[in-house]
């Protein structure tokens, strides 16, 4: 049904829904506070899944363009935001013990979000026992793995991750995965969280079999960025929404409208994969500053993974127990 | 005259010149061997200047999709061809003192080209007193810097590479950069080389000051590969080949080609930038490996120079003498 | 028994046996070709490995004192002799399916050789059948991992491992690790391959779980280099050496060699404890190219592999297939 | 006179005044402060030169074992200290144009601290005059390089510097340098500023025309970290350490005093570069933790420099317009 190429609920709720909030099985509700937009799209039954192209379950989109730009203030709050929504969806309360995943391959700057996540959790799970009571009370049972990707390992994700869950046995997973946004406006600006898991053929980690509940015993928590789009996409988007407003300024009808539905239905991949051309699948269009964006990016997830895992840590030391 | 954004003296003589291969002041030949295709544009007068948008000399290209994999004999090849090319350019037998500099950001991965060879290059000056006599004739006196950036220093590229040349005194500057193309095939798959220098708002090291042998006392010579399209010229490209096709098929009359040729003037760089902003002048294009890709572009040429200003090396030992 | 600090049973050896050349069930046999020594001690029966405490086994070690330097034609040489030592122990003629992995910590430079060496290996696992068959029989079926240590994922190294053995099945499992020498001579020169797997305690990469045949159910081949020495031992083992000198020349009787022998049970420690405070335990020797020589050992440690491993790949081509 | 082979003025005055605070020409006083120790050394006069092997100036020791370890609280401390010693040496009241020199070879990790401190540097001598009136008044004019170092660059570093200090005309230079510390427990926890430069022999960069007020025409202000300590110094302090204890038990008299003193004569050096052979100039003691330990000592240097060259930033802010 959808073809929509976006990792993001909110893109496939704006594309497929338009202007409206819901459709049978979809609902979406933001509230906008000091340049922080969060939204939640909820799909609620199988009508709503299958519209969207995604599984049942909560998607909250966390959105502020100063992201992009070096803004610690607005990093505090964004990480604050996180922090609350994880723990909503697996918070302390919930669960005890925590397996925190870096999908991506750590060779290629905007794929390395989630190893360079994994690089700042504070691990704990080997050393909690030394802990005094009262400390064990407000620290998590913290573990983390960057398992690389199929083309370095010759393993497939999923198959080493749930090998580790089944060693170490987590209550909840938290998968972290850079990912492929449909409009420029959205990369490196947008944080997404779900409950669902992480699914074939979304996100850059690529791993065939999901990881979800049913597939590793454990509830998946994904935490996920645009940090690219897609050239094709790009480009695709561009001509349609310029052949669109000449559609429009043509009235709709007569020869005009006519000849350009036509072109649009025949020739525009073709000219577009001519133009991308040899590297039409394997090209990416990214900000010029993207190692430094990933790095603060990456702070922002760690620091609110920690403070949320680790009680006893509040955001404003959470750095004296850093590496 | 000229407002193609190019850096490539190839990519601007085919959309100047057409499908002629000169003009007053240009001409163009090219020869291929191997899948590698050597091209040659010399601009002659001031007519070519002006006309081409770049200074009077010869610009020569090496072009072979085929480095964009791993191709070792391919390689090979191509070192060798360019180190001819630099031979004529400017050989030992012309200089006997060179300066190898790596303009570029090194934070930037498609910008550290020029950083990523000089930190390949056989430095021999600060030794080279204390070579047997009969190696010093079959050993260059090189030396090498990487400046950085403006943005980076605080200080211009070329008054820092002013400075070092006061004080060591080559006889040619070897200069090398990463440079904009304006077509996706181009990219990392194109070695330009010139005795023009470098010339400001050209490539990505963007010094203000001119390199070339009025400033500097020197031969300059410029060795470039384009590793970026920006963003927005795809766009911009791709929408205007698809806005002339449909052009052209509505027989270049009648309504249909006018409203294109409205739109065309009309909307269609803010539709673009619409799509790319908030990242509109800083955004690119460029393929998934371009990691990988650098580090092969950089071998490539480090050993072509190094085999170029060191006659007693030849290619098969280079590897020998590395770092 | 012994409690001499090093993780080469060549050293072990040489401490333990003098210029004896066997125990009982310790024999030691090594032959010397154009600058690279090749040992071969086997660990043969219960007494012989009390006393070397390590496990019954074959220990194969390689040293060139030039692979401290860039001598291609030596690393050449080395890879070879490393490979068909490989192959005695683990050759594919026994094995098909072959998990690489790379222990230590790719945080600290003397210890990230094992994750570097698999960077570099030619992983087939996921696409061998894509293969043409002709082509199956001279490539293995292999995956390779870099798990990370404890300190880093809050996981035991062998739970990672034990966990991906059990998804994957492989038959051999070869394990690569920084080692601790007890002379600095040793350091960066020296290759260990062994039959006998990690063992607690031994290496840098601290698994508390043994890595052998009988935790994985899979022939485990390490693979160690020594790239450091602790600080405490050098200043140990050189402290012994002069006082030793001193009683031998006081006639290894009288006052003098009494004073001495007391002093050496005393106060040794604790005199070297204090110039070593604050970082006693933590300290360690290496050579100031450490980063480039890691660089170097891990290429030919890799391309051992990669040529042992696929027999289609020889080593005059095996950096065609790099990444 | 001094064959002290330490870079700190305060190692040289303990051992070359013992427990004398002065010598003719030599002053030294110290305070402590919550953990940390701040020492000045006064070199006065000719004498006191000599004696010390230094420069006639002045040299300000910030020592805190505390350092070592992952204590922002202390950081900040130091931090501030750092930048009240710097702004009694170079504060904007004496000098408006500064340049910050990163010292040292990034290749080698515990001699990359200078050129890890200028990436942290904020540079604005490019931006000033877009900045208004009222803001120009408390920012600085700073710009910083990385000359690297002679066997990578062939040229020597103080000619690189001396070309751009030329170009572009500092009142004064900043030079980070990591040092060789004579003693283990100073080691990551010592800064040194003084005001005397950088001189041939001294420091790793080892430029041999000496970096000062002479040569550049610019105040000179270095600061020195100790990273790692000599190899053969450290055993060779050990065993005197370790000896003397000896002579000191046996009365200072007697047979094994004097065999003790022939043998500290003779054969101590020969032993110890027997042991450490093949290595021995070569080979450095460092603690495990060297790479995070020098990302925060250079985070502790940048920012002290930062908020001391710019009054408009403080400690608490000063992060918020890092890279």
């Amino acid at each position: 049904m959808s073809n929509i190429r976006t990792d993001l609920a909110l893109e496939a709720s704006e594309v497929l829904l338009g202007k409206e909030k819901s459709a049978d099985g979809v609902t979406v509700e933001s509230e906008e506070n000091e340049g922080v937009i969060v939204t939640k799209v909820d799909i609620t039954n199988e009508k709503g899944s299958e519209l969207m192209g995604k599984p049942i379950g909560s998607y909250i989109t966390i959105e502020a363009q100063g992201l992009r730009e070096n803004s610690p203030q607005l990093q505090k709050n964004v990480t604050l935001i996180l922090s609350e929504k994880l723990k909503e969806l697996a918070g302390p309360e919930k669960h005890k013990k925590f397996l925190v995943v870096g999908l991506g391959n750590w060779n290629v700057t905007p794929d390395a979000l989630g190893p360079k996540v994994v690089s700042k959790i504070l691990v704990t799970r080997h050393i909690l026992n030394s802990f005094p009571d009262e400390v064990k009370n407000s620290v998590g049972d913290v573990s983390a793995i960057s398992p690389g990707v199929l083309g370095i390992t010759g393993i497939e994700t999923s198959e080493i991750i749930k090998g580790v869950v089944e060693k170490t046995k987590p209550q909840a997973v938290i998968a972290i995965d850079a990912l492929a946004a449909r409009s420029v406006s959205r990369v490196n600006s947008t944080i997404q969280i779900s409950d669902t898991g992480i699914n074939p053929g979304s996100g850059v980690g690529n791993s065939r079999m999901p990881l979800n509940k049913e597939t590793l015993g454990a509830t998946v928590i994904a935490i996920g960025v645009p940090t690219v789009v897609d050239a094709a996409t790009l480009v695709n988007d561009t001509l349609e929404n310029v052949l669109s407003s000449m559609a429009e300024k043509s009235g709709g009808s007569g020869e005009i409208f006519k000849c350009i539905k036509t072109l649009m239905e025949e020739d525009k991949f073709e000219d577009i994969f001519n133009a991308l051309e040899p590297y039409s699948g394997n090209m990416f269009v990214t900000p010029k500053e993207v190692d430094s964006t990933i790095e603060r990016l990456s702070d922002i997830i760690g620091n609110a993974i920690n403070i949320t895992l680790h009680p006893a840590i509040d955001i404003d030391d959470v750095k004296n127990y850093s590496f």
